[in-house]
């Protein structure tokens, strides 16, 4: 009984990094559809976020199954407890990258990101890109070295996201107050994203040491 | 020893109400600071935004020693799941009222609502201030009726959110990109939240009928 257990354990963590990976794959592809006005790419991301919704529901309602059914105590409380909570942050991280993509559909054929922009954004897109794909050895591996690791590469998103509310509020900026809207709606989505990132990488720490880590903002 | 756990278990929902009125709270003053340039009653949402933070801890650790020790099921469990993701969900609130007073401070001793915006943000705090009075009674009471009344609700902040963004982008603005700026980040945060309020009385419908209110953005 105990190993029909760890087994759904076990299936709960590749479920989580299914998941991951699709948000990592929506969140490139939003960027992409987003920079290069890609109407395609854009729908597809904006009808496979239902996907990620309803994997997030079907793993919740296994994980309340498990938390009713096998008693848990201990690590094997904190795994499932931890899963309902990181399921809730990549269901957001899955949103974030919706959002990118609706406003790509919204300005298009043109885009919402002008050229003085267009590096910035990329360079967050390529950030959070790399943050995802150590979330998903983070989530696989739960290495506390790599998860605590993270918090730096938000730093670096900060910076890029401060750098664009500066652009945006130089005296040069010639595009008007719709782009700065835009482009101040996707800093904000692609710092969330990150930010919940941060939350997941601190819940497997928790889930490691059952002590949550310093929130560090 | 069942005693002993309802005990518990309404003493988890007397703390979700405490933090729910924390909250109400903090988003009026906070409002209150932004629209009169109040420091000392920004710096107060500002400061008190640890203790909601805290509270969320402690009852988060206390809800799962109550899944440990006292290995629930139907309700009793569902109870203790939406409450995990219940002060989640508060403390997410908490943090929308301390991102509009912590913009207070920033642009104090002047304001970031111009008074083309001061009426819409007004009303943006008036509505999101209903909600969370009505959010108070749901997690008390457990009424369905008023749960699924709160989509509703809503609607109208939906409304004003969109209202605020058209007065943003119309030729006629006059105050440049970092007002707008401000203005989209704060409209963002009212909306958010509302958002949040939307969660929990879901998760009240969850809790009552152990299904799911079906999602209705």
């Amino acid at each position: 009984m105990r190993n029909t257990f760890h087994d759904d354990l076990d299936a709960i963590t590749e479920t989580l990094v299914t998941m991951t990976n699709l948000v990592k794959d929506a969140t490139k592809d939003a960027t992409t559809a987003l920079l290069t006005a890609d109407l395609a790419l854009a729908e597809k991301v904006i009808s496979q976020d239902d996907l990620i919704d309803s994997m997030q529901h079907e793993l919740d309602a296994k994980t309340i199954v498990l938390l009713a059914t096998q008693q848990p105590v201990a690590s094997d409380l904190r795994a499932l407890v931890t899963s309902l909570r990181m399921s809730a942050d990549l269901e957001r991280m899955g949103d974030m990258a919706h959002h990118i993509a609706k406003l790509a559909r919204l300005r298009f054929p043109s885009t919402s990101v002008p050229p003085e922009a267009s590096l910035t954004i990329e360079e967050m897109g390529r950030v959070l890109g790399l943050i995802i794909d150590k979330l998903v050895k983070i989530i696989k591996e739960r290495d506390l070295k790599d998860a605590m690791q993270l918090a730096i590469d938000d730093d670096e998103m900060d910076k890029l996201h401060r750098k664009l509310i500066q652009s945006l509020i130089s005296k040069d900026w010639p595009h008007g107050a719709e782009s700065a809207i835009d482009l101040t709606l996707l800093g904000r989505y692609y710092e969330r994203s990150a930010d919940h990132a941060v939350s997941i990488a601190r819940r497997v720490h928790y889930l490691v040491t059952g002590s949550y880590q310093q929130k560090l903002d």
